[in-house]
């Protein structure tokens, strides 16, 4: 039975929301509404429009016989500068002061409207390039990848400091905590990446960077590609971080213990994905 | 400036499907879109309609000056057998077998699409229960709790079995494992959880029962309130479990070593939900 334009609109939508970065064919459209082609051309156009004026994201679409339509999901420079404000903001609340100078961030990245921003930012950052999987380490990076992961529409694999029997053969490595300066190991199951897989490393926190770097050589190991890492949030840490090229949303600066204040600000992020404020991308 | 209908339909649909189980007002849609209410109206029947013939979700109306809509994710039964099924066929792959009789499930559990279907299944079977927060244990229980929380829109908390000092302070219970009969310590961030909270548990995997019964008491010690437990697959267990109610996606049952088969099967999820095949719900 022929479905009416605005019944198709919002199905579609719906339909390519949920499978970003898929090329879906106007076929399978038009007999999924049983509709003419040209009828599901001028749909996927309104899509197309909608989605580049409300800063959803592209709606690539292919022309020809086996065209069809990919959705990818981005986040506009402005949107993304009001997210991290948002976000800034509310680490600076001194009752996420815990003992030591360390700042309680917990229920952030366990809140679904934090995690789905986060998510696009990051995967915002990779747009342009390739990305066969995302790769973190347990436990508090796990959400972070996950919803990076959704926007990407690839898989994550969770990098462990203790191996666990239902994970099957692993590759380990030893790294250097860059703060503590202790030696740890970190594994990884053998089956979860595939050689000359172009892996994306997130993770909530970063100090010194040491397990930043202890999955750079992971990804050395299985002969996989590092294309990039980016974390939710870096603290301040005196002498050379362990990596160089990292992107962060925000950084905590140094907690002042005895005025009780905690000192957040935007990270590197937007100067990395969006230019300086000057800049036209 | 007015936006058309086929426009809103588009951005309506994505504002909705990104907030689950939130009530927006019409005066909110009628100023986005510079539209009148009654135009909202319509779209919004529209939205309802087109969301219950593809097994979408509810779109609940609130009608009055202060009324607007509410969109509840749900999957009918026939999707979700279909995916129980296909994931049954997924774990039923010798290649997935580990030393000792355990199942490589992780892969499964870290595709987007996959997580996807196991977050609206569990959030269908508690659609009309008040749920607070969703609680699971680390590691491999967070994808499965973050995917849930984002359908009923609510945080999830990680229980940890290693305390950790960006946690701050903790409660911790002590727990028999049900299949080693060990006694292990589980805790959790004492911000994370309110008193009164109606929480929901999920996991990835349970034999004994031991860690869900530890989550249990861990809900006890918050003067919390437990809503269900669900978990994505359960193996065999001899014996009598610690947990007598609780709901499986999958069951995987005694691998057989000799002729290397896995018996993997459905478990009482849609049973549980939908009740018997006759049933009516």
């Amino acid at each position: 039975m022929k479905v009416r334009r605005s019944d198709r609109l919002v199905d579609m939508t719906r339909y390519l929301l949920e499978r970003p970065r898929t090329l879906i064919s106007l076929k399978f459209f038009a007999q999924r509404y049983d509709s003419a082609k040209s009828s599901i051309s001028e749909d996927l156009s309104i899509l197309k429009r909608t989605f580049q004026d409300r800063g959803t994201g592209i709606l690539e679409t292919v022309p020809g016989a086996t065209g069809g339509a990919r959705f990818i999901p981005y986040i506009l420079r402005e949107e993304a500068q009001e997210f991290i404000n948002q976000v800034v903001e509310e680490v600076n609340d001194e009752s996420r002061l815990l003992p030591g100078g360390y700042v309680y961030l917990s229920d952030l990245l366990s809140r679904p409207d934090i995690l789905r921003q986060v998510g696009r930012l990051i995967a915002t950052q990779y747009l342009n390039q390739h990305v066969d999987v995302v790769m973190t380490v347990a436990t508090k990076g796990i959400p972070i990848a996950q919803s990076v992961a959704t926007f990407l529409n690839v898989p994550f694999v969770i990098v462990r400091n203790d191996s666990h029997i239902t994970e099957g053969s692993t590759v380990s490595v030893n790294y250097v905590s860059g703060s503590s300066k202790r030696i740890e190991k970190m594994e990884l199951s053998r089956r979860s990446l595939k050689q000359g897989a172009h892996v994306l490393v997130v993770d909530d926190f970063m100090k010194g960077g040491g397990t930043l770097n202890g999955m750079a050589s992971l990804i050395q190991e299985f002969d996989a590609k590092l294309v990039g890492l980016t974390v939710f949030a870096e603290g301040e840490f005196t002498g050379k971080r362990l990596v160089s090229n990292y992107t962060s949303l925000i950084k905590v600066n140094a907690v002042n213990p005895n005025d009780k204040t905690i000192g957040a600000q935007p990270g590197n992020y937007l100067t990395t994905v969006f230019g300086t404020e000057m800049g036209n991308k």
